[in-house]
């Protein structure tokens, strides 16, 4: 039997660490306990390269286009020679971030065109898909109050706030059509979002076996 | 008055470098001294990054989709920050290859899709494309030969020969339909290669008057 991917979704401080800390817990009751973890952009060499360029550059100005495409590139590296393997061999595969965050970021945020952002993701990735998205939904000021707590900000989390709020606006419009994906309020405390999470896993796992 | 765009292509090993010794020289006697010199995958901060991540990368295998990807990345930043912004400013652009290269080696070579292609293409650079592209024209193995001798390979030019045989062919094809494109048959005497790239220089130059 093949794996389930399951990814977890949302801007800079909605929790997504505890999310797959709450996520892990609820596969480890059901008995699933060979999980991969990735984070995008990066979980493999080349593709932690390229997150490093994507979020450090600072000799020049990274064109949008550039941004977006260094991020596919990374994204297909990590599908081909990380998750699709896993998947294959029957492991689960719990992911922070994947192409929902290009959709939200790149799609709303710097307002890249929605059908070329649509026809690369197409090309690049073909059919392949989350089989349970979580997205972790919270105003903006909320999580980047709670991202600036933890240290520096990158040059992504450096943008002015009106990008967080499109970035957020086309999460939700993204995720409201999507029969796979499921939306968190994250702004609940914290203990409250952890049940929402696994209760959600929970019905996908009872789903799925 | 704005710049021209000159991209010299082919193989490893034709003769890029005696090629744009060539040009300038015309260029020079044309009056034509304000020059800027590019190289792809390359010619920026950000794309020499990608570069050497293009064609050094060891710790994992680069699937031929994450190559293209940051192929056009770079190039997008060498369009946008440096070759746009020549032209504009009235200087001449020239070019150790462009665009074609990917169709060629990419499209030809590795194989990828021809359609997939062209939409990454148009996606990326839409209608932005050279003056005049000089093609050097060679059998692989006299080229491969040449490149040997000067000292290691990299890892797009330690293919197989048919690899390059097939990008050969699709430079033909394609060159061959491009009006703004000129075949030079590189395996002549140095001197004979010089004369037809700046015999092909001069009429470009008269031309554009």
């Amino acid at each position: 039997m093949t794996g389930k991917f399951i990814v977890i979704e949302g801007l800079e401080g909605a929790g997504k660490t505890t999310a797959r800390d709450a996520i892990v817990e609820v596969l480890a009751r059901e008995g699933i306990d060979d999980v991969v973890f990735t984070r995008e952009p990066g979980g493999t060499p080349l593709a932690e390269k390229l997150r490093h360029l994507i979020k450090y550059e600072t000799e020049e100005p990274v064109t949008d286009k550039a941004e977006l495409l260094m991020l596919y590139a990374a994204r297909i590296q990590l599908v081909e020679n990380v998750i699709k393997p896993a998947l294959a061999a029957g492991k689960w595969v719990v992911a922070d971030r994947h192409d929902l965050s290009s959709q939200a970021y790149q799609g709303g945020g710097r307002q890249i065109d929605a059908q070329l952002l649509q026809s690369l993701k197409q090309t690049v990735l073909g059919d392949f898909s989350p089989d349970l998205t979580l997205y972790l939904d919270l105003d903006p000021e909320i999580g980047l109050a709670r991202a600036r707590g933890r240290g520096e900000l990158d040059r992504i989390e450096q943008q002015e706030i009106a990008f967080f709020q499109r970035t957020r606006a086309r999460y939700l419009a993204l995720v409201k059509d999507d029969p796979k994906a499921v939306i968190i309020n994250a702004e609940q405390p914290i203990e409250q979002v952890r049940a929402d999470i696994q209760s959600a896993v929970q019905n996908f796992v009872k789903n799925h076996q």
